[in-house]
């Protein structure tokens, strides 16, 4: 098993993407890892290269590149030359901490889609009050969804739910204003009907507000509604925070208290911190290729190289594509 | 000024309506209630009847009932009753706990429309970190809007957010899944090209993660993507609360530091809470008609009747009626 990994996208890197590389292969016997960057920056790093490779290259996408433009222009650029690994057979599986935009374009273009997936979708599992997590997909690789691109996420989604997250038999949610049936807009309404009349465990509508209490092990969405629904929660939570620093730091008396709970504040933000659920996943390409978050540090990468290393080992590429195809001979879709 | 009140509607009705409505008297010289309801349930609660109607009907519609069924067969419900009330030129405004899309039914049906909206929008003021708060536009009254929609709403929350919240030149954001020029799906590039050419303050679009930050005086966006915001917001709200409660019942030294922090974390709340600001206007009517929040609480209810009051003293709806007309003469829709 090898996965390739730009170690240079990401607030952080190269440092904390080398590091990450180094905890994985000493933590997982079966890991190779290939490193894609510049050597130069890379190498002194590196203080354990047991099963990391450098694949160097100079060149860089950056967040403020243009993601299509950049992908087709920058041949050279860490992200490109990482997902040509996986294209060309050399690696199982990528792992970007950098630009969005760039990783799905190079995931479409480079890596390429499943066939008769028409959209990719980008899927983090986001936390739950009860630490079980739930699958939240699409948020933002496709804005403009078709009724038929959100079964597919469904599909998908339950199978990465079930071969990676050991959840049999997860239930499917469809994110809408309202519980009953028959709610929402011309796309969800569509939507429902086909989620019905799919081999699913389709449990209905379900809200953004029940979503953290775990409504759904997946929670389908399209694009636009998705993105907007992410980032609320993390907004929200970062505002929390910030409240709670404020009212914190306002006396000597709450100062103390804070110091008292720091320990039980940190669990919260733990229990709140997506990162321990890996990456997101770019769901539907022809191999596993993972957006770590921006701001990623060495166990955030790691996180995303187990979750890799083990949509590769659990086939869930081929899985996805076997369903399709039944699907497909029933008329299921 | 006459502002008439559906006392059967919400949580909390009779009882907390009725006081409500008993502190707005007392507090604002002008005012006039009309309490919409059961004679036999308002009478006992109404210890002080200055400046206060009862306006007799014991049929209600409940948070069950389908929203547009049953404001056309519950002919005597007290909502129904209220929206009349207004439609007749015996209120000036009107307030509802209950049913939401009963309230939107009554509202359209009854109240209607003014001249030149299409539809009316749902829009909750939410609170911001520096507790200057946001108006949020659409959460729900249309969930498939069309682009010209979405401009009528930044011209309703524009004058909104400068007769009644006193904000001059509000700013306008396009809630987006990005902040660059040229970012989202077909509605939202639609309706961007539009907001450049209307006389507003637009500022372009706006994240979902920046808006409890002040990001925009009033956020536009159509029906569906703002229900997911808006629940998005709650839904996390609520659960960092439940986490941090579990935090502090942890252990007897986190029960203590809560006990030493308690009321700062009361501050924490009543920040976050958006009764504060009143209840979500339906805009876009021949008169104002706001939606209290179903858990409204006395105080909750006094600021609903004062933004119901500021919204008709203010002349909301006519500086709307005159906005889109000028609008409409020069071809700016």
């Amino acid at each position: 098993m090898r996965i390739a990994i730009d170690a240079m996208g990401g607030d952080h890197a190269p440092k904390e993407i080398v590091q990450g590389a180094m905890d994985a292969v000493n933590e997982m016997e079966d890991l190779q890892i290939t490193l894609v960057g510049d050597e130069a920056q890379i190498n002194p790093l590196l203080t354990n290269q047991k099963n990391i490779e450098i694949l160097h290259t100079t060149e860089m996408i950056t967040s403020e590149d243009e993601p299509v433009r950049a992908v087709r222009k920058k041949k050279n650029a860490s992200m490109v030359r990482m997902a040509q690994e996986v294209k060309e057979g050399r690696a199982d599986a990528c792992i970007s901490a950098g630009n969005t935009g760039a990783l799905m374009s190079a995931g479409l273009f480079i890596v390429g889609r499943i066939e008769g997936i028409d959209r990719p979708a980008l899927s983090p599992t986001l936390p739950t009050l009860d630490g079980k997590g739930f699958l939240l997909l699409d948020v933002g690789a496709n804005v403009d969804a078709k009724p038929h691109h959100l079964v597919q996420y469904a599909v998908m989604g339950s199978i990465y739910a079930e071969k990676v997250r050991h959840i049999p038999s997860p239930t499917v949610g469809l994110l809408n204003v309202g519980t009953e049936d028959g709610k929402g807009n011309d796309l969800t309404k569509k939507v429902f009907a086909k989620l019905q009349e799919a081999p699913l465990n389709f449990i209905g509508n379900v809200e953004a507000r029940d979503i953290l209490n775990g409504a759904a092990d997946v929670v389908v969405t399209d694009g636009f509604s998705g993105n907007i629904a992410l980032k609320s929660i993390e907004g929200t939570a970062l505002t929390m925070f910030s409240m709670l620093k404020e009212a914190f730091m306002g006396s000597f008396k709450t100062k103390l208290a804070a110091g008292m709970i720091k320990n039980d504040l940190k669990g919260l933000k733990t229990k709140l911190d997506y990162s321990e659920y890996g990456g997101a996943g770019l769901f539907g390409l022809c191999a596993p290729v993972i957006k770590a978050h921006g701001s990623s540090n060495a166990r955030a990468i790691v996180n995303a190289i187990k979750q890799a290393r083990n949509m590769a080992a659990m086939h869930v590429t081929d899985t996805i594509k076997e369903k399709l195809e039944t699907m497909n001979d029933k008329g299921g879709q």
